[in-house]
């Protein structure tokens, strides 16, 4: 199943061709390509088909894996001696003008972030660039087909297991002083986040950063936690891994306590929770991301806590947005927030409402599903306890 | 310890200053900033001071941690109205502008891949935007500081523990039918592979792709391996893993045999150490890269077997060059190559001389070593045996 380029033929305008320069890592890249490979090449995306220009050593790989009509090799237009010719920025666009010629192309449209060198190199070679300001592909990339969304199941359910490792480890802990211990040591963010990095990694998923947090720790959103978990204090666990083959990422935050949590905490947990709720129950084809995001404000301030949007000063309480967007990237389209537009079916978005206090800690719940036809599939199978 | 930013002044010419969009990931950003961030900020290298532009989120971290002798915010600039009023890309670029006319610079030079949005916006606000085709930045990344050199020396020595446990793994495995065996399996390069990865893993490092290469797998020097080691055969582990802390990489190959190997395979192991042992020698400040590779090539030739210097097309024999640079990223300048330049002290760089042949197998020895002022020191412990 192909995505709907239509969005994309129809930001073209005038132009003859979406143009990429960027290796595999990029998700536009990626994306566009179907094609992933460690050093820069070149897609041409035309509404007649689309058109690679890789290395020597990835041509074999590139007809082979590539969602591409064609593949050209950077050799068959002399790009070494052009490179020793022009300069290896200049000689690169001089190359990429004489590929786009070869299948028609007069005019680019690129994203942002596509490389100067190349685009002016284009330009010295009568090759019309104009930068997106749409970013028409991130629109695309946000309704995903089938088999994205059993990327991202998949990549959730490596998650689950990293998840059900750390609580494992937390429940499994004992409690001397108030702070957890774990055969004789005391247990550490850290060493909860390294048994979170080895079950990902026996599931062929990386990650880059992974938040285990522990009261004050807790109550800054973006605080990774360092030093021992102590019992009686909410501890964030959020991971957002990415599968090593896919590259499709997953995202689920769960708030554990060992031993007994605060009245405080144990609202907190309560309210997040129904705010959850609301916020899924809000999820549908045609309703808008701020309508999703409105819910949890509404649960939250209906209970007399703080929100940004009840005080856009606020430090205290319900301090972001309730969620993005996951696939290629971690944060991507659409947006759960004051600005998020309109839902459709095939969008993968986290609801992930909390609330935040240096002095009582953070609570966090994070789900993560896809807008169906009729509602919502929620792909995470993790049970919401404090 | 600074680097020698000289032969920046001298390319900057008369431009201003030098000036990188990217995120912390890109390498000549992580260098000139001294600064790590997730999305893309801004950094102006001037003969005067370093100037960094990052968002709000980012700023007290880069206050603290970056090498730069300001910090501005994003929202200092109106940041968010400007992008409203302009599109995201030529908004940002404008924002740069600014910036840039806040610290007396109206001109400058930036790498190749340099965002294409925000060097048009920049131009449509009257500042002069030309690409370096020098590449001068990677040219004094090629000389560490002494921080750096210790940098890479933490990050092999995880590297070597990660290569007594590939070792360890391969040597304990039962054989049965000449399959070498493992907890009652046959003993995979994937396997070997989640073994090195758990212990890099251990050691805070991370990495892409390792190779665990066996029989004809291992006679292409790019391919990783996959499925049984066999016995008899030579399996070669070629392992580059980053420090997540400093990101700087390491580099080493050790190719081992369990059991009997053939009198080809022997014979290739000793040449192959000659020939490591002969680049070792020829390796001091003024002497080239190219000379260095020569050194190889000769050890190889004389003992009658084909290398790419013999015969362009050659197939067989010694197929690559002897050597890289290696730091912020895994392969970087020097070149150890038939058009290396000159070394200098304080570059880091592999000797790894190799013969493969797909009746044969591959064989491949790799030291990382850094040129010091009479000679080099061999950064790398791990003993050279088959």
């Amino acid at each position: 199943m192909q995505p709907d380029f239509s969005t994309l033929d129809a930001t073209l305008g005038d132009h003859d061709g979406y143009l990429l320069d960027a290796d595999g890592t990029d998700s536009t890249q990626r994306y566009l390509s179907g094609f992933d490979a460690p050093d820069p090449f070149v897609t041409c995306y035309t509404p007649e088909g689309t058109h690679l220009l890789v290395s020597g050593l990835e041509y074999g790989r590139a007809n082979a894996d590539a969602r591409a009509d064609t593949v050209d090799r950077l050799s068959a237009y002399d790009y070494r001696d052009r490179v020793q010719e022009l300069g290896r920025e200049t000689g690169r666009g001089a190359v990429v003008a004489d590929f786009l010629a070869e299948h028609g192309v007069e005019s680019v449209l690129v994203p942002g972030r596509f490389p100067l060198g190349t685009a002016d190199g284009l330009r010295g070679s009568g090759v019309r660039v104009e930068v997106d300001e749409s970013d028409a592909v991130a629109e695309i990339r946000a309704v995903k087909t089938d088999e994205e969304i059993e990327h991202v199941r998949r990549t959730q359910r490596a998650n689950e297991r990293a998840m059900a490792a750390a609580e494992t480890l937390i429940d499994s802990a004992s409690v001397v002083d108030g702070v957890l211990h774990h055969e004789g040591d005391s247990l550490t963010s850290e060493a909860v986040r390294r048994e979170i990095e080895l079950t990902l990694l026996e599931s062929g998923c990386a990650l880059d950063e992974t938040i285990v947090a522990c009261g004050a720790d807790a109550a800054d959103p973006h605080d990774r936690g360092s030093g021992p978990l102590r019992a009686g204090e909410p501890i964030v666990v959020d991971i957002f891994p990415r599968d090593k083959e896919t590259r499709y990422h997953a995202d689920m935050t769960r708030t554990f306590v060992r031993g007994e949590p605060s009245e405080t905490v144990r609202e907190w947990f309560e309210l997040t929770d129904e705010a959850r709720r609301a916020a899924l129950d809000a999820v549908e084809p045609g309703v808008t991301g701020a309508a999703v995001h409105d819910a949890v404000c509404d649960v939250y301030e209906d209970a007399g806590l703080p929100t940004l949007r009840a005080d856009p000063d606020a430090e205290t309480g319900f301090i972001h947005s309730t969620g993005h967007g996951v696939g290629l990237d971690v944060h991507e389209l659409p947006r759960i927030a004051p600005d998020g537009g309109e839902l459709e079916p095939g969008n993968v978005v986290t609801i992930e409402p909390g609330l935040y206090d240096p002095d009582v800690g953070g609570v966090r719940i994070e789900d993560l599903v896809v807008v169906t036809e009729d509602g919502y599939e929620n792909l995470t199978e993790y049970p919401v306890e404090l």
